[in-house]
């Protein structure tokens, strides 16, 4: 099982290109890292952006690593997105879609995305609002898939989340937005699962398992999120944590059962942005030990 | 004391402007908002930003509220802003300021701004890099300045945050960054002063009051930022909760004992994602509540 990381440990604190590059490379020894677009935004004046998305393809040449995609980050996880209430603001996301392509294109990776959009409690509550966001959802989604493959992209991110206000937040809703866009899309979606969303289980219940959602969607996975949690907060904590639970050998079980074990692994942490550099930087050299260990364990068994 | 709220606690929930002017109105019977870039981004294209803007304004003079400012969020505050390592990224944090003041005067308020910047992990650990940086900010804060001048805001808003790579981050810093751009301002600074921030023990040690702050920064204060919190957590949690222990009678006790009973006050919230709404909104309504009282007993004690 191929490991990474999303680079969103490095907001803020490591944004240098050189600096993220070494870390990965050399401190935590590892070759893959999903990118986030909380280092380098579309939004950004395309001169500049330019400039900066050479400098990252730069480092991640000299420092021999593989992007496997950019994903949408803090910054535009604030707003409302493709399911903003005001048409306005739609006509908005769909240009951040735009943009994110472009941007995509411009790092040289392959595949961008995430989390689509979050109805507004008002919509939410509506059942003919809300159906009525679902259509335009899906012509959105077609047009990001169009601007995706304008720019030369293989798949299209989308990123269940555990807020009903958001589409899809279950694997029903994830299957019948792949139906709804049965021969529509310029690039396939792929799924990212993230084991903090798919397994919340105020949402989901107790019994929720990770073969909910790895099984009904195989075909259209295209990679897992880990972070450890508490089954009731999208934590992305590290390991060791005093309230984390999640177990990164059973998850690793888990996966290979599936028959999923070449899909790439990705660790996405997150930390407050007071917390001393030093500290983010143990805890996120920790948790890279923690899951290769794990994962490396699972292997081992399989192998024997 | 004037209470209001900062409208974070509506960021994808209420971003209808019509339903926060509806919730901090009638639900909350407050009179007083500062607006946040989280519920209409500066990035945004003009045509479609102006569209949301005239909306804003028409829900605040429908339901007679007074937006006192607007302030950046969470989405530009994922970013290094006019302390990026990057000449290109400082480049784009300029264009933020402008646009930033542009979408202020769309938006018909008087003041706009929040946090300046943060220094990556090598830039702070480099003293050269960091008077460099430093020099830079200056000059740019002036930019800052004219460019707020030019949409015909009255004020710049900056806010000091408790981490040692943000500029200010010290009453000291603060009390230098006035000093170093005395005369050069074309419209002056105003401090926004977060209690959460100002009596941040792992950075300041136990013995830190808020006086401490009110007293030198007393003459530029233009905003006071009310959150509960414990002391080690930019928490930004209402009232009450179980880990906070930040007490608003000796809050508003201090404030008018410093003569500072004029400036307004502002309950700034911040709640997970995933939290439900109902919850969230109940978690306002009480700490909104527990506040008003706070500063009416506190008012009672001083006209007896």
């Amino acid at each position: 099982m191929e490991l990474g990381i999303n680079l969103g440990f490095a907001s803020k604190r490591w944004p240098e290109p050189e600096r993220w590059a070494s870390l990965v490379r050399e401190e935590l020894g590892l070759g893959l890292v999903q990118f986030t677009f909380d280092l380098l935004d579309p939004w950004w004046p395309e001169r500049e952006r330019r400039v900066l998305a050479e400098r990252v393809r730069r480092a991640a040449d000299d420092f021999d690593l593989t992007i496997h995609s950019a994903q949408l980050g803090l910054a535009w996880y604030t707003f409302n997105g493709l399911l903003h209430p005001d048409a306005a603001a739609r006509e908005i996301a769909r240009e951040w879609w735009r943009r994110a392509a472009a941007t995509a294109a411009e790092l040289g990776v392959p595949a961008m995305g995430g989390p689509l959009g979050a109805l507004s409690a008002t919509d939410a509550a509506d059942a003919a609002l809300s159906a009525e966001s679902y259509d335009g959802l899906l012509k959105d989604t077609v047009a990001a898939s169009e601007a995706a493959a304008s720019a030369g992209l293989e798949a299209l991110l989308v990123e269940p989340t555990p807020l009903p206000r958001e589409i899809p937040h279950t694997v029903a809703q994830a299957q019948r937005l792949v139906a709804d866009l049965e021969g529509r899309l310029a690039v396939p979606i792929r799924w990212v699962l993230d084991v903090g969303h798919a397994l919340y289980h105020p949402l989901y219940g107790a019994d929720v398992t990770l073969e909910d959602w790895l099984v009904p969607l195989r075909n259209e996975i295209g990679l897992l999120h880990l972070q450890n949690h508490d089954f009731r907060s999208d934590a992305h904590w590290g390991w060791p944590h005093d309230g984390g639970r999640y177990d990164v050998a059973e998850f690793a079980e888990t996966v290979r059962r599936a028959g999923l074990a070449h899909i790439p692994v990705v660790i996405e942490l997150f930390y407050p942005f007071e917390m001393p550099d030093e500290d983010v930087l143990a805890d996120v050299r920790r948790s890279v030990l923690h899951c290769r260990e794990a994962l490396a364990q699972s292997a081992t068994m399989h192998m024997g």
